[in-house]
């Protein structure tokens, strides 16, 4: 009843024909929400309405939820979760740190997920038991790494601002304590950490479709992602995903001990 | 009496043979600076030494400046400026925003600059009067932009952690005024800065090999890079780079009045 890897394939390939043209050319770029600065290129909207139109002909009794056009059937037993470019910023900046992310819900439950990044190449998969990579290096199953403990952990965050009120310190108390902490990479931190590179990732004011896709890549790569309350993930918020699960109850204790 | 294009792939090439099949594999990370965390890899070192070898054999007359092994002759009057790994940080990550910078002074003054980016196959390259592009999507000359001023800016920098005293309020003020920054992607920022994608890039504690590959490439393609003082950059320090030389006029601006 699953869909198979090669229509992820296609849905990643319809968004990538409407996404990288786009890339690091002059973009059309819109305020969504006014006073602050949230783009969303032309390229994001053809993005998603490609893979809207590939999943409605081919599943037309699945819901969607996506980030760019008005949810469909979302109480349904078969949801995808689509945001078209994750990391607009990255995405209009040149840095090639952005996705397509297309996650696929079982009865609520996000059961497969792929992450593509058209510029490198890279493409994250996760079938519903394993995770996959696959890049300019070829392709193997990917696994996350247990690192040992938070003193030896690389840990990643969108942006420090994004903290608000007590998160400061509780986001402080965990980046205090790693080995080295970085800014800026969306969900190409996700991807990485499901590849064994980081070990840990901390962040806010998530949407479903932002972590629709990771949940499953992180889960099956033998890593844990969690609420900061340890609940299950797919409604987004407050998020923290670790390698291992000795790394997210470190983590979960210091964000709670703050 | 310059080198050539073909010379500075070269040497490209033989830092990627080193550099590429260690990126996202098990590192033999050393802490060069007690307390701190600056990690040296063995790919940093491999790679410094085989550029190091095919300058030595072709340019036996040349000077040489590198992060990792011992200055040769930096009173002559061609020097080459090398950093193997700019962007340890990302390269022990797993982000593909590392790279390899190689330039060239006469009489002091940066001349010519290659920053390589293997993963991603993208290449900066300045040859002595222009900058170009060539990556995965082809070929091409590249130029700064004129984003028409401040409140139109993508300003990056590497870790807003690296400001201290004063520093912090005077990258604030700047901070405070574009309208998107972005924190850490080192070498790679001054590259999409060349290519028109992003407008500002401020750092400070910066050594010359960090900047002597990045200045032509900035320059050739129509920027302005300086110390926060207005000076020469070649020694590194306190560096700000901008698309057009009116950005660049405001943020000093700015930069001396906070």
């Amino acid at each position: 009843m699953r869909p198979d890897r090669s229509f992820f394939n296609r849905l990643a390939d319809a968004a990538k024909a409407e996404t990288l043209p786009r890339f690091r050319s002059p973009l059309s770029v819109v305020n969504k929400e006014k006073g602050g600065f949230d783009p969303v290129t032309e390229g994001d909207q053809a993005a998603e309405a490609a893979i809207r139109a590939l999943i409605e002909a081919e599943y037309p009794e699945h819901g969607i939820l996506g980030e760019e056009h008005e949810d469909i059937g979302t109480d349904r037993d078969h949801v995808w979760v689509i945001d078209p470019i994750d990391g607009t910023r990255a995405f209009i900046s040149g840095v090639p740190v952005w996705g397509t992310l297309i996650g696929f819900q079982e009865k609520g439950r996000s059961v497969m997920g792929m992450m593509d990044q058209p510029f490198t190449g890279e493409r994250y998969f996760a079938d519903g038991e394993r995770s996959w990579y696959s890049g300019p290096d070829g392709e193997r199953q990917i696994h996350t790494r247990d690192c040992g403990g938070m003193d030896n952990a690389i840990l990643f965050t969108t942006s420090p601002h994004l903290f608000k009120g007590a998160e400061v310190a509780q986001f402080q108390a965990v980046q205090d304590r790693v080995k080295l902490f970085r800014y800026g990479i969306d969900c190409y931190a996700y991807a990485l950490l499901a590849a064994g590179h980081v070990d840990i990732v901390i962040e806010t004011v998530l949407k479903p479709y932002d972590v629709g896709a990771l949940i499953p890549l992180i889960e099956q790569a033998g890593g844990v992602m969690t609420t900061w309350e340890g609940g299950r993930p797919e409604a987004g918020g407050r998020i923290i995903a670790a390698g291992s699960a000795s790394l997210h109850a470190e983590a979960l204790e210091m964000l709670n001990a703050a």
